[in-house]
């Protein structure tokens, strides 16, 4: 327990009585069952608990004792999730309408950063990987070093740098290399390690961002460490950026200056009235992982190689965690993230999810037409591993035991190996085709004046919407994108999977009028 | 309990097994006390839970359930507080570089809203109240209708009118007849009642915004009612703006408009990973409300009025409830606001506020120069009533037997009984006296140049930041408005009563740089 829990715990002992808000007064009656519980330590900024947004007392050490653990210049708690953080961080460094040159895949709070910022946007394409049996279920690699060289090249009027690092299915962007690249061209980096939280504690897992040379890092420590969802941690590394360089006078004073605006937006993007139960529980899982950590994410590792071990012999049911890019390099992934993917296109991604969800009990993180990701953390048990691997060798027998017919038209694979076809109807760009055309900014086509068209009719028209399979939630389209064929095709065949597409309303999409 | 709550309640005793965020896996040892409860009742948007960002199911539900209660055209549950209500409600009615009228003493938020959308902005001031004894403790009065009417004339451009009703000290305003004159002039009514979220289910309190015409209406749930910190609700009535008027058509049409772009700024300002502990909260509160409300309430009133019995023979210490503006008027008043001042400056509100909680154990909401704040809610409990009237009795006792002469230079208290010169110290603008004079927009100010410089040489000066007094977080200064010798005396004075002051470092405030 830290000392933040630890005293809201003592204070709901005492005999000191609420004339404050919260409105329930921590009174159980204002409650039921569990709820009670989080009712009694949810208190306001009273006296000898700080305040979040002018921290000098236990919060404050809360914060340092985050910032110690993952080594950054400061790290601030966040009540509003990772979503907060990616606009803090994008106003900070940032003025409006100047160009980022972001990752195409990064997640959409990335996007409503831009569009409220109204900046010009350069896309950072990432690769599509191939699989070891040739093929690519539409798993975007990391941003490679090489494309942020050519794309910084091709803008160097760029405010900032942001990439997603690891992406949902867990592929990491070699960060270090990235930011010595960036720095070269005197802008920060920003990266979005949402899924990250857990990096850094053990040699087996990728490095943190925070100590490669990233500025800005937003963790969302609800997603792979054992904290309550909506928390989160922004990382500022302003003071020693350029990853241990030697930093100019001048660029030193320009991030200081970073961080003051930092510190600006975390007061207007934040709630005034911040959660101590969230707060608390983001303390206590630093203190966890630094107790605990490695022991858990040791015994994390060896759970998912026996649990890959018991699934070896399953003809159809595969970890995909080989995936090698465009140049042959092997993906680096994190183990956090488990991909289950369906050979010969027996089933698709949404079956597989269906029925270990409904015959299994077995709730996935989410589905892709041709794999399943499931989220794994230090906090899974024995139990959870040997249910997954057991209901996986039970659906492979019985596709085995099926003489079910492949189905191609169903689940889009072209066999042909040829990476240019092969991830086409799940996700029509990455590096080497073309991206999506941006006719317009953001703010332009998100502000324009709109019109509903069908699916089937959109290409060659401009997107005022954003589009985005959920979760993970990175857009397919971004208002100011041209639609192509391909990418009307890509959007009715999600819809022919069942999947959860935000931004499609009964078959229309929203395009500006012309 | 509600539907939501009990799903959650049942949902964490099968045998679902979660191979998804949040990275607690619901596990009792991934925390400590009374948080393994919330965190047992933690999930994501899994299958059945819907999603608040595209509610199609059981949030939904709730949130209709939320609307019926209050009467709303729409209402949406927030969970990063009403901060992010006012952010989404501006940004709604408002395009950058617009002009808003707003009450002077607005929240922060809407100070922040105003400077992110690079508002133009035109204040309402309201008057400072005379209480019986004739004088004028600092508490600022309702909006008048007059007021209004005057600077609609004044500003015809202005895209919406934003008021905050009641007070932080619980004073209401006329939104009725103000939601007339607004609608008149064809503009939206935002009214930030984050502190009457009680309103309107009992005869003896305020009705509620929501039902008197007001566009848009932002509820902290958690601060008069029993609902966790960080909760709110925005209430959306643009389907029968103008208060039951007949409306244009193409007036209903643009606020048809400005509810899906309310719905995008929600999607953009508030976490992708909403807590459901969060929204299982206030969808309990909302049960709660609709089955024992008014029960609740009228208890309150009872308790209320017992206590204001037992204390009458106090001789220093009062009520403050009888509050009458310039025109004589007497001020509406929201019981759940428990104001109690000092008679004959015997002591500071600070220090009252520090005897009550060193020696009685009685925490209070807030501090100012001349009373003490409490916030009284249908939860309080006759032990903490009585509590208090008990320590209120002893300290008066004690004021009557010591021999302690008047601290008038402590206080500042002018004793004529001169409305110009009683509310002067505490807060240098009202309706009577000329604002502060802006010479600059919030957001040139904000992002200007800046230096610090001394309080005793701010006057004169453009400020560069908002300065407030913490709680509520009314900004005194606002970036672009100059410094004068009273607002500067006005701040030196909060800082010797010990006040807490936001926006003064070590007694430099920021300023432009000329």
């Amino acid at each position: 327990m830290t000392e933040l829990y630890k005293e809201l715990e003592n204070y709901k002992e005492t005999d000191y009585y609420p004339f404050h808000m919260p409105g329930h007064k921590r009174k159980r009656d204002s409650a039921a069952g569990g709820l009670t519980e989080c009712i009694r330590l949810d208190i306001t900024e009273i006296d000898g608990f700080d305040n979040l947004h002018q921290a000098e007392g236990i919060l404050k050490k809360e914060q340092e004792n985050a910032s110690r653990l993952y080594g950054s210049g400061q790290s601030y708690f966040l009540i509003n999730g990772s979503t907060c953080g990616m606009l803090c961080a994008v106003f900070a460094v940032t003025e409006r309408g100047d160009k980022i040159l972001m990752a195409r895949n990064c997640h959409k709070a990335v996007y409503h950063a831009a569009y409220l910022r109204e900046l010009k946007t350069a896309y950072l394409q990432p690769d599509l990987l191939e699989e070891k049996d040739g093929k690519n279920p539409g798993i975007a690699g990391g941003i490679e070093p090489e494309t942020v060289e050519r794309a910084l090249r091709e803008n160097p009027d760029c405010a900032a740098v942001l990439i997603t690092s690891p992406t949902y299915e867990g592929v990491v962007s070699d960060v270090g290399r990235i930011a010595e690249l960036v720095h070269s061209y005197g802008v920060p980096l920003i990266v979005d390690e949402a899924h990250g939280a857990h990096f850094g504690f053990h040699d087996a897992y990728p490095a943190s961002s925070v100590r490669l040379g990233a500025d800005l890092v937003i963790h969302s420590v609800h997603k792979t460490l054992p904290s309550m969802t909506q928390t989160a941690l922004l990382h500022w590394n302003g003071n020693r950026c350029g990853g241990g360089k030697a930093v100019q006078k001048g660029r030193a004073e320009k991030y200081l200056a970073e961080k003051e605006k930092l510190e600006r937006y975390l007061r207007i993007f934040q709630s005034s009235s911040p959660s101590y139960v969230l707060m608390a529980s983001v303390s206590n899982c630093m203190r966890l992982v630094k107790e605990e950590g490695f022991e858990r994410l040791d015994r994390l590792l060896k759970d998912r190689d026996a649990f890959t071990e018991k699934i070896k012999h399953c003809r159809y049911v595969t970890v995909l965690d080989g995936g090698t890019d465009a140049a042959g390099r092997q993906a680096w992934r994190d183990p956090c993230k488990l991909v289950i993917g369906i050979a010969d296109e027996r089933m698709t991604g949404q079956e597989l999810y269906d029925i270990l969800l409904s015959k299994y009990h077995l709730q996935m993180e989410m589905a892709a037409p041709h794999y399943i990701l499931a989220i794994v953390t230090m906090m899974d048990t024995q139990d959870g591993w040997s249910r997954l691997a057991d209901a996986l060798t039970e659906i492979d027998r019985e596709l085995e035991a099926q003489d079910r017919k492949k189905q191609t038209d169903k689940c889009g694979y072209i066999e042909t190996g040829q990476r240019e076809q092969n991830g086409r109807k799940c996700f029509p760009w990455s590096k080497e085709r073309n991206a999506p055309e941006a006719v317009m900014t953001i703010a332009e086509a998100y502000d324009a004046e709109q019109e509903a068209v069908r699916l089937t009719e959109c290409a060659g028209r401009t997107a005022a919407e954003f589009i985005a399979l959920y979760p993970p939630g990175i857009p397919l389209a971004v208002p100011g994108e041209r639609f192509t064929e391909e990418m009307a095709e890509c959007l009715l065949y999600w819809r022919k999977l069942r999947l959860n597409v935000q931004g499609i309303d009964n078959g229309f999409v929203k395009v500006t009028n012309p």
